[in-house]
């Protein structure tokens, strides 16, 4: 929630100009995402998205990032489309930054999604999954399994001011994932931050995804992990069965989940539900008050964190809702 | 900079469908304006700006608000346009709070204006308190000189934190503007928060006025006043005589100012130059660490303030580039 660079009305003009769209006809700072500076701009053709990359993403790794959404959108997968300028160019400078401009895609985000909508999540991740498979670009996950000690080391002092005890259950955590790992997975290029308000719907419809600035390559089945916990829980952070078996039933039909997948689901579930934890519990700890984002409660991934390893321990995948093989 | 209110889906489809508008298409937060939430709704018909009224504003200033608009709007002054519902209200419900929707307002307000777009706002203030001369309803300035005295109390212990010696020169302020604020000036509704980001261009034509929500009866050339404080300074808070003189002449080309008004614009400058000193030097102490807005630094207006002294007590109204009286 924040728009953090400012454009001089000559710039975002000259801009906007190079790309043969029509001149600015409105200019909107988007109160969404916390990232990037993101402006909804009206031009004599159409609504455009028009993104400054911030320091947290690193300029390196834009190529990927505007290259898959391109590859994604070539392969008929609704997302965001970025717009090449008069000189062929999809990524530019504006205000000091790296910039893009991309199309508008329709749609709202549910603030309270039902499981059909979770089916057709689902649907849409598995088939991400399959246009992903031809991109030529790759990018390793920074907040893959690995990434993980090195991000704790950095909050670990302060970790038992945002709960009490947190500190030892994450290095416990840490000790058992980082032993238990699957690694012979199919792996491919995830979303890998495929939450509610990066879906979006026109009525009950799937209109496409957005926000691929955690894109990588890992395991598809990881991505499916992060979706239970990101869709699954109600408000009180109890998993909802029903939702969880739409978005697999959904994954499935394009899909289907080897054996290998469906033993790992629980511990990527885990693993998951710790990965956001850590990087909520480090901004929760190091973002500066007065800072113009929303700080997002870690808590509910502890909760999520400990019910995946009740399933680990005592359970399996159909705890989750998924079926038998097929 | 800021969305206070998340809005349920289905509370957003029901909201929108009365209006017979069509469907939600797309809707986006926006990170304009500080006292309420505001989306960028799209329907089938068009686009539309839904407010959230926060707690800041009060309830019973919203018919005068809403009123205000569509009067100036059917007297072909361009600014947002309140829609009716299908039982014909402008004023309703949402996530709890009052809520409006508004006509979309192309245009995208200036980073850097020229004296040549303060020449347009001169001729549309000017327009506006012509076209607010017949609108029915009334509301006092709360930000008048009346209203100075206690919320200089509301922070007066903190004001040397704010600047050295603020409290002081703020005490000495009041006790002359107080005495010299002139009675017997031509009044009528006023927009009193005329600053660049409430005024819309495209290209360098100006394509309306936005943010009515300080909007009340007040001295018109104390509205002029605001505007030369708002528009007429570098950044370097150094008075810009050339936008001065063509705001001025814009506005007088419209309506052109009496004898008193003249002489008591250095003064309406000075009070100006006050009222948002006070305002953002209370807010400067008042604002909660972490709260979802940008504090705007109060000591550019301490120095405006001193520039408006001078000119009380040493020159006159030319020295705003105002010409001789015709």
């Amino acid at each position: 929630m924040a728009v953090y660079t400012e454009i001089a009305d000559d710039e975002l003009a000259q801009f906007i100009d190079s790309y043969g769209l029509g001149s600015v006809v409105s200019c909107k700072g988007i109160a969404e995402g916390v990232e990037n500076t993101n402006y909804l701009v009206g031009t004599s053709s159409g609504q455009f998205i028009l993104t400054l990359y911030e320091k947290r993403v690193a300029a390196g790794d834009l190529p990927f990032f505007l290259g898959l959404m391109e590859h994604l959108a070539s392969k008929g997968l609704s997302c965001p489309t970025p717009v090449r300028d008069g000189e062929g160019r999809n990524l530019r400078e504006l205000a000091g930054r790296p910039a893009a401009l991309v199309t508008f895609l329709e749609g709202v985000w549910l603030r309270k999604p039902q499981a059909q909508h979770c089916h057709k999540v689902g649907v849409a991740l598995a088939k991400l999954h399959e246009a992903g498979r031809d991109f030529a670009l790759s990018r390793p996950n920074a907040l893959g399994p690995e990434g993980w000690p090195p991000l704790f080391e950095r909050f670990r002092a302060q970790a038992d001011q945002v709960a009490p005890g947190l500190g030892g259950t994450i290095e416990e955590e840490l000790t058992q994932l980082l032993r238990d790992w699957p690694q012979r997975l199919p792996a491919g290029v995830i979303h890998a931050d495929l939450f509610p308000d990066n879906v979006f719907f026109r009525g009950d419809q799937l209109s496409g995804l957005i926000d691929f600035y955690f894109a990588c390559n890992d395991l598809f089945a990881y991505d499916i992990a992060v979706c239970l916990n990101a869709w699954c829980f109600t408000p009180q952070v109890v998993f909802d069965r029903d939702k969880g078996a739409a978005l697999l039933a959904g994954y499935q039909s394009v899909r289907p989940l080897g054996e290998a997948e469906r033993a790992a689901l629980p511990t990527l579930a885990r693993g998951a539900a710790l990965r956001f934890l850590l990087t909520r519990a480090h901004d929760w700890v190091h973002t500066p008050a007065g800072a113009l984002v929303v700080k997002h409660d870690p808590v509910p991934y502890l909760q999520r964190l400990q019910f995946h390893a009740g399933v680990v321990a005592g359970g399996s995948a159909s705890d989750y809702g998924l079926g038998p093989a097929s």
